[in-house]
């Protein structure tokens, strides 16, 4: 996934001879808590937040251009960059937001934390069952029952609690990737349970590969 | 993990007698775009942005109660609910933070969209390393060179570009959990390699533990 996938293409920018007024009007209409200041050619040459905004009306600062901070401390990303480094970024630096630039150095978008989270967030909400569909597609051969069988006695001997394959089953339809990864204590935890869940049903497979050998 | 331990104690806030004016100070210098209104008991009454500041400094407004945002239209969060919930509410509502409350509804901290990115980008930064450090201990009698053959075995049959073991193996030092699931096209996929990796060593150890019993 690249930056420009992850990017908000509805941004606001604004000139740096534009009003402070017209453009925290602006910012309130839209929501936009930050904007990027480009030249006529769509180049960044500064950034203000609703921060600046707000020591500038208070001041009476009249354009963007007293206010603004200027381009050689602002952080971008290029378009086609990894969308990972976007939100190393973000998080490092603690930003609301990032301009999201093209090979020319023009501004296509804007990357804001809360975009990332949804983009982020999407792999937490995929449904466990879904990779115990992939682990039954890739392991021909192997029923789904023998599938819940195998996580049922795992989970049992783990949390020592005893528990049904057919509780198991409703268990992962409920459960998101990120609530178990959160119960069992990290992706590892959680990946080397489902590693024994496979050690299982694989060792049974190979078992009757060999006795349907004979 | 829970909403506590996501969020930031170190939030500011203020009453709804507060001057407009002071309040801005106080975002500016310490870079916060949003503060919970508090009455004396420390339960939430209010919430601003910086770009209600921004409205109320340019229409003369003087204290919080003329421009907070009323206690009805404000999501909060309980410190012991999933941290997975502050992170849905953010991205659906797409919130710059959320305040964080207690039993008695007092506030006590806020959760911010960078430090959710910060939490939920940890998860990605994991090392591939890891998970197969996770799958060699759990499958005990495999060794972590059978697993890098594997693998690179899978590799090849999967991306048709021949790899070697050794090469495998600088590879998951140098790539994150991040950097897989987007190379192999979603977590799914990523996860049903790591079964077909699992399904070669397992048969493999089944088949040496049969001719051990021999």
């Amino acid at each position: 996934m690249k930056a420009k996938q992850m990017m908000d293409k509805d941004f606001i920018y604004a000139s740096k001879d534009d009003s402070v007024v017209d453009i925290s009007i602006r910012m309130e209409e839209q929501k936009k808590f930050t904007v990027p200041i480009l030249d006529d050619s769509m180049k960044l040459v500064g950034w203000i937040t609703s921060l600046e905004v707000t020591k500038g009306l208070r001041e009476g600062k009249k354009t963007i251009s007293e206010i603004m901070h200027p381009v050689e401390d602002i952080l971008t990303i290029n378009e086609n960059k990894p969308a990972k480094n976007a939100v190393i970024l973000t998080a490092n630096h603690k930003l609301v937001s990032i301009p999201v630039v093209d090979d020319d150095n023009k501004v296509i978008g804007v990357c804001r934390a809360f975009d990332i989270v949804d983009t982020l967030s999407d792999l937490y909400d995929i449904k466990v069952e879904k990779l115990y569909e992939a682990m039954e597609e890739e392991l021909k051969g192997i029923t789904w029952d023998e599938l819940m069988e195998a996580s049922a006695k795992v989970s049992t001997r783990t949390t020592g609690i005893p528990i049904t394959a057919k509780e198991y089953e409703n268990n992962i339809k409920n459960s998101t990737f990120g609530e178990a990864i959160w119960a069992t204590g990290g992706l590892e935890k959680f990946f080397a349970g489902l590693i024994s869940v496979g050690e299982i049903v694989i060792a049974r497979k190979v078992g009757r590969a060999k006795r349907g050998a004979k």
